[in-house]
């Protein structure tokens, strides 16, 4: 490892857990050795490898398709109607059209929206020091995930470019898809009926799914990622749980509680204290939070 | 490509397909150049890779775990049973017991049981030709991945062994989980609930899922695999879709009917000729079909 590893990391504990654990893991004479095919890493998206606040990125989007295929509404209007008007506003805008389509109506809004207190498009609203540590874990053979509640077709959409992962490595929630025949030869249609809601106690369970393999490293932020974490540290192995606290409302926001589905922290700061898991303080632990402009 | 890359297969019209698509996508100079990113097979697993006469593996592996189980059924009382006497064995021997405990019960019965026709463990049931193609196909920038009817976390137990793939290229039919802290601390535990049969127009979808990108190679042998050939040959690179037909009653089995579950060949085989895919006769076209005795 390199000092110039992390380099938006300030020189604290949580800095050090990390720089601990990944020399404890790859060192070829460390008693805590792990073989290189068992190094698997997973992180949450959404308020873990980048800016949640004020909504989902993917929301944004849905509100700004809606406008765009007619049917115009709103933060205010979701969060009165509830989870049935935000799963209507889902089959609008993410159902009945081919996955081809989809990845090119998320490609052309992202290239398009602006981030509403930065300016930038969303996906400069990663968190620097996050990427930072992807690059560290793939140069020291770890192969890095993404479980997120988000979508995944969203995500892929975007997530290769900017987090470098392939699309395999990139989870969320998923709706079903229907195999058609239609003119322009076969194609995958997205359905309304969801399959996965991929968050909480499901994410150990896509994780199986998916990879089939325990973690070694896990990383969230909310209520909704403890259990991704819980599975992680019961690794026979040794591991790193990391939780990012959103502690700079200078920076980024200052916030213990998610934006619109309501998750807390309550839990998943209880459990790190419990078990001495890492909690990154935003505010305190990061020297940038975002990159620099493009 | 060396001469010495497929050795079990003959010098016929099949290998010359494969030799000439594999050229033809990885040539520096080739106009159909493919990137090594994209490059994806996709491979079905019973009856395309190993035998599955005259019962597929996880179907012995089931009636032996019920009889241990205390509950002893028989091939000729699951087909007057139909499907449902079939759901209930899956259930018995699938269920109720955690992924840990249910990969033991896995490795175990396949170091234990041997094909009742060649005397073998099922793992040396492998196709020797398809271990080739596997390892030409790896060596020229692919990533395989298996997606099978069969159920996802029976296949890993042996899959990684044998054919040399991660446990996250190894996709089949999926039973729920469900993560539970106990005594022990977190578990996952099997359930009786089917997440996904995949089979016919599922493969796509679960490809769609598990990859997120078009195959360029598929390989199958039956019925149920058209919808994923269908999907590999709309990709606009060029592709290559194999169909494996059982002509060889003297080295393995001569049958266009699948054993079990009754799924044909008529759709796969009309789709070949009329598309010009390439059918592997094995009894022609391969000089080897398993691996030599151990």
């Amino acid at each position: 490892m390199s000092e110039h590893d992390l380099p938006s990391w300030r020189e604290t504990p949580a800095k050090q857990s990390i720089v601990d654990f990944v020399a404890a893991v790859t060192h070829p004479d460390s008693t805590d050795l792990v073989p290189e095919s068992d190094r698997v890493a997973v992180f949450d998206n959404d308020g873990t490898l980048w800016t949640e606040q004020p909504l989902y990125a993917q929301l944004a989007f849905a509100i700004d398709r809606a406008a765009e295929l007619g049917h115009p509404t709103s933060l205010d209007k979701l969060q009165a109607g509830g989870m049935a008007a935000l799963m209507e506003l889902v089959t609008l805008t993410h159902a009945g059209i081919t996955t081809d389509e989809f990845d090119a109506v998320s490609r052309r809004w992202l290239a398009a929206a602006r981030h509403p207190r930065f300016g930038r498009p969303y996906p400069q609203t990663v968190y620097q020091p996050m990427l930072e540590l992807l690059r560290l874990l793939d140069r020291n053979g770890f192969s890095c995930w993404i479980f997120s509640g988000g979508g995944t077709d969203f995500m892929r959409s975007w997530a290769a470019d900017v987090y470098g992962l392939p699309p395999h490595r990139v989870i969320g929630s998923v709706g079903e898809t229907e195999f058609h025949t239609g003119a322009g030869g076969p194609e995958l249609i997205k359905s309304a009926a969801i399959g996965v809601i991929n968050d909480g106690p499901q994410k150990p369970s896509s994780i199986h799914r998916h990879v089939g393999q325990r973690p070694l490293v896990a990383a969230g932020n909310t209520d909704g990622d403890l259990a991704m974490l819980q599975w992680t540290a019961a690794s026979p192995y040794r591991t790193l749980e990391l939780v990012v606290r959103h502690t700079d409302a200078e920076r980024e926001y200052a916030y213990d509680r998610d934006p619109i589905l309501g998750s807390g922290t309550g839990q998943i700061l209880a459990a790190a204290a419990d078990h001495k898991w890492t909690v990154i303080d935003m505010a305190a632990d990061w020297s940038a939070v975002h990159p620099p402009a493009a």
